[in-house]
């Protein structure tokens, strides 16, 4: 059967998640919040980047023969539009191709999509046309995954290598040294799916300590969190020190010394000032400093980024500049560019512990670390799946955690379908949410 | 006087420069060239990647005392939609603020447009949002030198300083040692200023050897080019290597052997392979090798490398990695940044040759060469900025070239504005050169 795409639409999708002040960090502030702050006190208040508006490049592909593919990429309000608008460019690189043509020569369609000759120019692989890239091609496996009944990407090692694009990497890693990692991790396969069935894999949690959260709010939000059986706990910094200092204080106060706690500065300092400000919360002993400064900065060494695509992840591993590798099923290029870098992470032997939340990034992601566990690394040690307890709600078919691990999904599919009625209402700006917040 | 900023406008202008194969490297093909192929084959040829429409988003800034400041950043064609689109997004920063406020804290102004909360994550600082901070601040610069009644920038230590931002660079060059370097290359100032406005600087050119030229082609413009005074030659490669060979050998008995010659890859390679076919061009004894690989590959090592932002060039720097800078005047936000890259290239001792051509590239960029020689490197041991032959009857104040050289503009401001009959009859895509070649 072939599944002709005759149709690709995409959507602005924002939640107002920043009235409540999830997501808020050192670097966001939001529009829904500047608009409440405008009616209350009748003026826009300066921009203080404290809190996102979670948000989405939501994407649905259309086959002639009534399937479709649901794919997205993630965002933080403002800018949402500049994604759609690059989706929109990269639609006609997709709508006329059969998924099957696609995947008989995924490697050449991902290089189709991340190198045309014009719009190489506006990245390449980086920035708003690679975020672009991400949603429509989550899409594409959302279908290719739908069309054949299973869940998330399948595990023929051929198969698999043969959606990498190897450009720019076969220094640290070739198409052979991929194939024999791949074919090696075979042995084992069923215990370790089995294993992951019943367990779930396990996951960290984001969802106590946002920056803009009060005191009570955060004792409130860990003792349920233990309640709930959460050992793994990250928060936010880079703010100011002393309130850094503070909340360490009361986080690890409440988690007890037994659990692990990580930090996370969101790319707020540079190099000297990281190792200054990082060294008077050692007593805390954060597991990781995440992004301590600018996401370009290799030798200015993050101990875990998330990097724009592969050829950074590589010289990130190559120079011994990351102890965790962080991956995001929505800034790489979809699958194709995470295998790449699970692969890699694997030969360096780093763990892969993936960014998540926002809207949709666990849903997605789940796949991709159950995959390099079953298939990649068959280890557990030191690795741990980031989640955050907000607007899974909005999605037809919710990650599910039990005892602070990812269950795996069982629909067929990327997990990547919002419900309907949660598009329509968020549109922005027309959907009525924003309607409502842009009229106040 | 006060300048206050009332509108913010921005246009997509392309010139189907693929019709006569321009610009033509590695890796690009274009638009128009398939329209005419289509036009010719009566369908839609596969994607070539060979030929590119120089474009721009082109941005005017109106003052409420009638005074405008121009701005572009330069694009290939396809994607100039989305930067347009970014530019829009950006715009809200701009309007409503005063020329003078923005200069009285140029840095924050800086910094406002590149870390906004939410459009940072699309970003932060590379692809389509810088292209679009570039094309903004361009503009506000123009405006701020015509405001002056001025050529380019200023020339004040303290001021020039106060509109770098340092963030992710100290550990590279602090404010305090910016300073030291421009105070003391106040020491001869005159008298280089002197020496530019009667020599120029020295150019080299890229016009004589696109990919896409024939070899009776490529004859012709070398013999023109030398009886013309070049002396510096730059040619593409990197889609077939014995055409490589053929075409080295050709332009190298041009020009013969003591005339210099560098060559450009376009990101084609991987390192090894970079490597292996750089090789085979070693006896044609090229000074450079331009873009081997991933632009993105620090470790990669390029020779010569276009970096998108002033952490990336750190890095080079750092790294050892480059064994010349070649800033971009559209690529990287704005003198602003340009001015913290060439600050730390004269740190790290080495010579800065711009990249130009395209549109407007040379217009801009020719400002930045001429700073960097007059106020911080008093050097042109090794340097020289490419001069690509095309486009310049476009704008207002072109591009003046005397013996192969760069004479210093005249007319206050950054050399930016467009005829207004070139912008209006190359808007893509309703102006009129559009509206022919789309209709055929």
């Amino acid at each position: 059967m072939v599944h002709k795409i005759i149709k690709l639409a995409v959507t602005d999708v924002r939640f107002p998640t920043s009235l409540e002040q999830h997501g808020s960090d050192a670097m966001v502030r939001s529009l829904a919040l500047r608009l409440l702050e405008a009616h209350l006190h009748g003026n826009f208040p300066t921009l203080q980047h404290r809190d996102p508006d979670y948000s989405a490049a939501y994407v649905v592909i259309s086959t002639d023969v009534g399937l479709r593919g649901y794919g997205l990429t993630f965002t933080v309000g403002r800018g949402t539009e500049i994604v759609v608008c690059a989706v929109e460019a990269l639609a006609g690189l997709v709508v006329g191709k059969s998924l099957e043509e696609i995947i008989s020569d995924f490697r050449g369609f991902y290089r189709l999509l991340t190198s045309d000759g014009q719009m190489r120019w506006i990245g390449p692989e980086k920035g708003v046309i690679h975020l672009a890239t991400a949603a429509v091609l989550n899409a594409v496996w959302d279908l290719w995954a739908r069309a054949e009944g299973k869940v998330g990407c399948g595990a023929d090692p051929k198969q698999i290598v043969s959606c990498i694009d190897f450009r720019y990497i076969t220094d640290a890693l070739t198409e052979q040294e991929a194939l024999d990692i791949l074919m090696k991790a075979q042995e084992g396969k069923q215990q370790r799916e089995d294993q992951m069935l019943k367990e779930g894999y396990p996951a960290y949690t984001t969802s106590c300590a946002w920056m803009g959260y009060s005191d009570q709010q955060l004792k409130q939000l860990c003792t349920d969190a233990l309640n709930n059986g959460w050992t793994k706990f990250k928060m936010k910094v880079g703010a100011d020190l002393e309130d850094d200092i503070r909340r360490c204080r009361l986080i690890r106060q409440m988690i007890g010394p037994d659990n692990t706690l990580m930090i996370d500065a969101n790319q707020r300092w540079d190099v000297g000032e990281a190792i200054a400000w990082v060294s008077r919360l050692a007593e805390f002993r954060p597991l990781w400093i995440e992004e301590p400064t600018s996401p370009d900065d290799i030798l200015g060494h993050a101990a875990i980024s998330k990097c724009h695509n592969r050829v950074m992840f590589k010289q990130f591993l190559q120079a011994s500049a990351l102890q965790f590798v962080q991956i995001d099923s929505c800034r790489l290029g979809s699958v194709n560019e995470n295998l790449a870098v699970l692969l890699m992470a694997h030969k360096f032997q780093v763990p892969v512990c993936p960014h998540a939340g926002g809207v949709g990034l666990c849903e997605l992601v789940q796949h991709l670390i159950l995959f390099d566990y079953i298939c990649v690394s068959a280890d557990l040690n030191n690795r741990m799946c980031e989640y955050v307890d907000h607007l899974h709600e909005h999605f037809t078919s919710p990650a599910v955690i039990r005892n602070a691990c990812y269950m795996p999904p069982k629909d067929p599919g990327y997990s990547s379908e919002m419900l309907e009625s949660s598009v329509h209402t968020h549109q922005y700006p027309e959907g009525d949410v924003w309607k409502t917040l842009l009229n106040k």
